[in-house]
């Protein structure tokens, strides 16, 4: 015990001030980042190391207690063609819900300013482990190296920091230690209380990974998760097992030093052929759900794992509209960017533009439609007309499914642009498709009313910028959304797409033509959705993301 | 526009200091407190004003605009014996509905500061009403005077306010104005972006009142969607419409005399023979919902209404346990006056006692299970030995099926103490009961498992304290409670019911033999509920309980 509250009370010594910078900048909403996003912070070898760090696990099986595991899995296919042939423990449900609920008392017992410490140095050591994190997720999700690194390594630690902080400021609304309430009782002595308010978390957490974005859609909910007390199992996608594996041994070893039981957080992977999910997420010990993925599987979590609170982020139509713009080519090289990065397989990726039939205004004056329509699809093809370029920014396409989701989409519409393979210069089996873009009729809503994930973008044509803004309300409303871009110069539009923004819930950008995009959100800045329609029911990170993973109990005696 | 602004910003500048200390004050958790509950400071008649202006309303339409009204709804019996013979506009709930909607927008657009400060006005204005309010309450609800008077009044007020002052800080988590995001990037000119958080209520919201605490439960669950910017529809009990007409009045007055829109908050009251809640609640506009009343109906709308945020206080299965006590008759007369208070239609009432039965260590020596249970019924018996006192405690029962129910438990167990009626010398027409009380074997779980609503307590023999904190602990877990008690003097007793707790999620009071009684909550610092547990999905009032009410939608353009 003495060793624990050593351990213990030396990283919130070490971490405190980190944690309350961290609050400042959560509540300043400037730019902040604890993690460098330049690789160089990493080591003049960095690459090198990553990589090898990488190969070292293929072809094994990766070393990781699971309590009561029998037998492996393991199918990681690789989306750059190679094939990682790890294998991981297969879990035992019962014996895993087991452990993580034996963890949670001692845990429980620590305080919010341990437990957030522990959290920051979980992150520290991920923060060093980020070379080989970025190889991990690179050929497990298709993002291309530069990608994987910043989305994978610092931008998903930040992210985790966010929650840290997000949860570690939930708990201290209330005083940490005992509280005297004493209430004056006229010319009679008062009555004295004594008050303390303890963290009761809520139970064992499920973190449901995703396929493109392990770490950083992980991340948040497994620290929201853990920094309020509750013990977290971590069920990775099938086929992005190793970022996330990774990162629960970094944990485990960081909860043993610190002298709690490192069952605190469990790796529970599983396979396509056995997925484990639904019984797990089913079970009454499961108190806590955070998922990123369909919206056919967030939505059976909501349904049947009442027991829980589930956050969930899921499908949407996520939207530009374009009234008018003075930096034609900005918006046109901005748009670009953000329809080729990563093939589209971000859910924060425009699916939907919304231009008014008529045309719109420019520097160079009137632009009709198909003007607006062809010089998005020249600036996409021409942004990506040299293969070792493209491959840099387009990644590989994670899933076989969204390739051919890609070849089904021609007939949506008018090919604009029409999506090619590309052969990666040195890293031959990858599957890089370029973006392909439809005109599709405003009429024709079920094509752009349901997400078609991928590299796949619809230019509509509405009656003019009031219809656009209304359609994309509508849609947003109705199928969710998580980012909004407008272009325009007329404020009146602008005002009138924050208010439509407003009603659909989803964060807007307005003219955006230089070095920041859409599908970009920057921690302890941006939210990431709002949590208000139907592409997520959480916002990443806030109070309302924290505050209800756990409960006060107020415990009182005469003082 | 210019007079809407003044006067908004007349109450910003009225208030804010008040929201500044009770910010303070919620995260002190010492005693603090806006509304005086001594009676004379509403003035030396006070008393006699109220019963005025409560009679004054009797067997007349209470003038209240209503959306779409058409013909009007009312039958309170009132639990005193007064009829009140007061009718209500009878709801249009489309048109209802669709006035809510349409003063949302104007109201999203007032800062939270403003939301604020007009909130705070609304509690200043039912302050001055206390006592009409007192007697509303009173009449209605069957609380005697003086718990009508604070608990419908200052304390009802204060958690009020509480709420207003979460929702405002759960707001201001974000900065109010513009924020400049500026990312270094190296050598080149920096990326500067204006970034700005609006906040975005869900929707509508409906408050659904309960028969027993229309203002105290009501204002919690008002206040909070208020604040944060949701307009609030009121759904009164059919038996309690009054206290909330007039609040829902002084509402709208305070509103529209700062330029908002009235309808921001509706009543609709209904009646036992055609009841709206289900056909209101399922309404797709609907996205927020508070509730306090059974737990059937409690779970129905947590499963019928998918469409809003549900925030439930149901029935729940209280419980002290005695292991020892240095202050035997102090315990007794703390425990006395609990199971008395308002007959016990607290939902914070104790409803199981358990004792080991082998009995309990106190200053006087050992006492067997039998004389602990006698001294408590002889506790009690005598407490309520005075009528005229006794009624002043019981208040009237609000609902002839709980004194049916208490009729019906008389062969629940063994008899320990009868109820009787009581005679109440001023309002002839009151349904006065004295609680009743039965030794239960501890094998009738289904007796003590669910909640006996009213004047009912039973006394359970368990094997030793041990077993007595694993039975309350499982069947808070299972069945829920809102309050624990627990009288030991051993630390080690203490700290394993601070486990159980912790475990069931429910506030614990020990050793309470003085002025502070285990059923009571104090604003500003005790939770009412921890939301952990089948007795409440939220706990009166923490951040948990406003963060979810509003989504932050961030615009960011070019800085």
């Amino acid at each position: 015990m003495t060793m624990m509250f050593g351990a213990a009370a030396a990283l919130v010594a070490k971490h405190k001030p980190t944690l309350e910078k961290a609050a400042a900048a959560a509540q300043a909403r400037g730019y902040w980042s604890l993690y460098p996003e330049h690789l160089k912070a990493y080591g003049e070898t960095a690459r090198e190391d990553g990589e090898a760090a990488f190969r070292a696990h293929l072809g094994k099986p990766f070393a990781l207690d699971v309590p009561g595991a029998a037998g492996t899995v393991g199918d990681e296919a690789g989306a750059f063609g190679v094939e990682l042939g790890i294998t991981y423990p297969k879990p035992d449900i019962d014996a895993v819900l087991a452990a993580a609920g034996a963890a949670l008392p001692a845990w429980r017992r620590a305080s919010p300013d341990e437990r957030a410490a522990v959290c920051v140095e979980i992150l520290e050591r991920l923060n060093r482990r980020t070379p080989e994190l970025t190889f991990a997720v690179m050929h497990t999700t298709g993002q291309a190296f530069m990608m994987a690194f910043q989305a994978g390594g610092p931008h998903a630690q930040d992210r985790g920091l966010e929650a840290v902080t997000y949860g570690w400021m939930a708990q201290t609304q209330v005083p940490a230690g005992d509280v005297t309430w004493e209430k004056p009782q006229g010319k009679n002595p008062p009555l004295v209380m004594k008050k303390r308010w303890h963290v009761s978390p809520r139970g064992v957490a499920v973190v449901i990974g995703c396929a493109t974005f392990p770490t950083w859609n992980g991340y948040p909910g497994l620290f929201a998760s853990l920094v309020t007390g509750n013990p977290v199992v971590v069920k990775p996608h099938p086929q992005a097992v190793l970022p996330l594996a990774i990162s629960v041994a970094v944990a485990r070893e960081v909860l043993a030093e610190a002298g709690f039981d490192p069952n605190l957080v469990i790796l529970a992977a599983d396979s396509a052929a056995e997925p484990i999910a639904r019984d797990l997420c089913t079970r009454p010990q499961v108190k806590i759900i955070d998922f990123t993925g369909s919206t056919a599987f967030g939505d059976w979590l909501e349904d049947n794992c009442r027991q829980a609170q589930v956050y969930t982020e899921k499908a949407g139509v996520n939207f530009v509209v374009i009234d008018s713009t003075d930096d034609f080519k900005g918006m046109v090289r901005n748009m670009a960017f953000t329809l080729s990065l990563y093939s589209g397989q971000m859910c924060t990726t425009t699916q939907n533009i919304f231009i008014p039939k008529d045309g719109i205004d420019t520097e160079d004056g009137r632009k009709s439609f198909d003007e607006v329509a062809q010089a998005l699809a020249a600036g996409v093809d021409k942004f990506l007309s040299d293969p070792a370029r493209a491959v840099e920014v387009l990644g590989a396409v994670q899933n076989p499914a969204t390739a051919a989701r890609v070849d089904e989409a021609r007939g949506l519409g008018t090919v604009l642009l029409d999506s090619r393979s590309v052969d990666h210069p040195y890293l031959p089996g990858a599957r890089v498709r370029t973006p392909l873009m439809l005109a599709v009729d405003k009429a024709a809503a079920e094509t752009y009313c349901r997400e078609c994930f991928g590299p796949v973008s619809f230019l509509i044509a509405c009656d003019d910028t009031a219809d656009c803004l209304a359609t994309a309300r509508r849609t947003a409303m109705e199928h969710g959304a998580i980012t909004a871009g407008l272009y325009s110069t007329r404020p009146e539009v602008v005002e009138a797409a924050v208010e439509a923004c407003l009603d659909a819930q989803v964060a807007l950008s307005v003219n955006l033509t230089g070095g920041v995009f859409v599908n970009q959100t920057a921690a302890f800045s941006d939210f990431h959705a709002t949590g208000g329609n139907p592409a997520a029911n959480a916002s990443l990170t806030d109070l309302a993301f924290v505050a209800n993973r756990f409960r006060f109990v107020g415990v009182r005696m005469p003082g």
